[in-house]
């Protein structure tokens, strides 16, 4: 596979900085190792001898997991690092504590952290890759590129589709990340949920706010059901879960009045019977599943897009 | 190697549904490993290009080690999931957690739970292979058969023999696969503990059910003693530990009284001097580590079996 | 790369029992590996085949990763073993949880208990190898080792030089160690800390004691800024850590009172303004870094050497 010319980057740290070219290059790299995941044995080993470490300050599984395989299918190895057991509970920074691993032999540090920007910090100081993998509500970029991949899978194309964010939109690093994407590729994005997690500021950026979920059935091709971060919340930010669902849960009578071709997509874990139903999550029009298949993919092409930068 | 004709399974579930010739078959291969971990290197990579999961959602060291080792040994890749940094904190069902373990190529789940059944139910929802590394106290087949290869390797067969499982019946998934097991191999089982902790149910199935363990030492060919389980017992099932092992643990004294080739058996982890004293669990009627060796070539054995079949 | 002659070791379980010229063989065979981790790849698979166990009784990050490095620079396999969810907490002796690790078909188990001797005890007890990576305030040969690698790598020597060890001594496994290590090699070693941490029974061994930290500056080639523990002391052995910085912290004021050469250690993870001043950590005197990237290169060197001991 040949290195993609207008790829110049070692970091991956969002979306909000990169240019609709190098999404697309992502996407189109992505794709070659989607099908490298449906061949026997999964590998393509172009990192072998690289050591990648998962810094992860915050607890992870699904995202951990997934750019561990990612690694490994290209060949690299992998070292975990928790900040359970690590030494911040011993009062040493952050960077410190990178600085130390990446001494050890580190090629890329991919980065989780409550604290937005702690990513693009240690990408200043440290002289290996970083990427991020979530820093609190700030930008979670290799989530929005599976969710576009998906997107892009699916309609063959990004531009003019009307991607609907329903839910936490104020808590939510996805929903940042998927903002700049799409906005970037041409797509036409409507943020929808209860005003206490959506505020009208967006519609300062061209960005169209409803409150309405059904307001929007009809004229929207995705919805992206974003999960209700309970553990992130100070504040219920609504009633109850009951009243969440009954007014922005998509369910089967929500779906008749989509478009017939929907696509349901949802970062997950999902709280079924709160964004979404069991019938809607499991049925024909969601990918869910996809977007974790497509998730190994989208982080091979970062790792080895950044790795092999020179 | 070749592949047994008789096996048909891609999940191993349990003993209870299981038929003697695949119990054989499962020893028979087993066999062929333990022969490939004497060797420098201890690997057959049979299962190269195979990433196999561990999805525990209990605790455990012994187990999950013996299964990463035993998939490595032949090649796979091994990831480890653990419940407590998990998304089922978040709400996520255990379905919804191990399909999307799965939609990251996973060609097998390796599944601890405290709930009887889930492994099963997993094997009806995942297209991935499915192996039950214990079930709350329904089954746990890769124990009962690493005990039963120690068995056959020690007398060279199974039929015949007087086999008596000592202690908590009632809490143990490793009696119960026993006992499924050891029956369709021809073997006597005695069951052997407290009241509160062997019922006399088990009658019923044309078992024998013993109170008294001095009056079973100078039939049996193999003790296999069971740990008492303090973690899952709500009420303490016997007066003392002090009782306990007068009446059950296995000493110097009891030893004496038993025929001259008795096998010693003992899942772990041991309480020292509980269900057994130093000096039985060191000396040579003793198999308890080599219980351990069995165990991972039972595992490479199995993993091989049901990630072969097409 | 040929074994050394002088080597007949098949554990490392402290520098207080083991000779200078040893030591110089560990530091030589590391000098090799220091130049394997700077090639592209960073392996030398000379233990391919082999399986090493970090079996960690007390939480590590850095050690730990550093060991499993190691371990798989030299292409073994690593497998991780941690208190927190193992067997120990059902009761089970330490003994009897090596030996179950080690019955799963382990080379070498890298070690760190809060007792000390462990290492010691379980070397007695195992077939296979065994390394301390720390047991309790006794020994830490490899962090010692990588101290005086660091050393040597910047002065070409060690003996003759002075090396100031500055803290808390009296818990110090690191500072135990280096005094054992650096006495065979010739090198004056003294002590300096308050009185409540560092004794006066060292000068029977003729080591130099100084409660002053500026009463050395002048005469001290190397310092090494011990971590002060604060979560292994009951009673705070000094009435404020902006005392203890106020006397012994290594700020820019003293490092101008040094001699123009001197060299900054520091085991880390190092408390920033309390043994040491950012300006002198991150300062052209400071080696904290490579102290990291030498301890992978000296762990390659303890498990080559002890894993091929015939």
């Amino acid at each position: 596979m040949n290195y993609p010319a207008n790829w110049k980057r070692r970091h991956l740290l969002g979306l909000e900085d990169i240019s609709a070219d190098e999404i697309i290059t992502i996407l189109d790299v992505a794709e070659h190792f989607r099908d490298v995941l449906e061949k026997p044995g999964r590998k393509e080993p172009l990192l072998a001898g690289k050591t990648c470490a998962n810094l992860f300050f915050e607890n992870s599984t699904r995202t951990k997991t997934s750019f561990g395989l990612a690694a490994r299918r290209l060949g690299a190895d992998v070292i975990d690092f928790s900040a359970a057991t690590s030494s911040l509970a011993k009062g040493e920074t952050i960077i410190d504590t990178a600085k130390n691993i990446e001494a050890m032999g580190i090629d890329a540090a991919i980065v989780r952290h409550s604290c937005p920007g702690s990513p693009k910090l240690l990408a200043e100081k440290l002289r290996c890759c970083v990427l991020n993998a979530g820093d609190g509500p700030h930008e979670h970029p290799t989530q929005a590129l599976l969710d576009i991949m998906t997107i892009r899978r699916r309609f063959n194309k990004v531009a003019g589709l009307t991607i609907t964010l329903v839910g936490d939109i104020a808590h939510s690093r996805t929903a940042r990340s998927n903002i700049w994407g799409l906005r970037k590729l041409g797509a036409n994005v409507i943020l929808c949920g209860p005003s206490t997690l959506v505020s009208r500021d967006w519609e300062k950026l061209g960005i169209e706010v409803a409150y309405s979920l059904d307001s929007v059935l009809g004229r929207t091709d995705v919805f992206n059901l974003l999960r209700i971060q309970f553990e992130r919340q100070v504040i219920r930010p609504f009633p109850s879960t009951r009243e969440y669902s009954h007014l922005y849960g998509m369910d089967i009578t929500r779906l008749a009045h989509c478009k017939k071709d929907v696509l349901i997509l949802a970062p997950g874990p999902i709280n079924r019977g709160l964004e979404v139903t069991p019938e809607v999550a499991d049925g024909t029009q969601s990918a869910i599943l996809e977007q974790v298949t497509n998730g190994v993919a989208i982080r091979m092409a970062a790792l080895w897009l950044c790795l092999e930068q020179k």
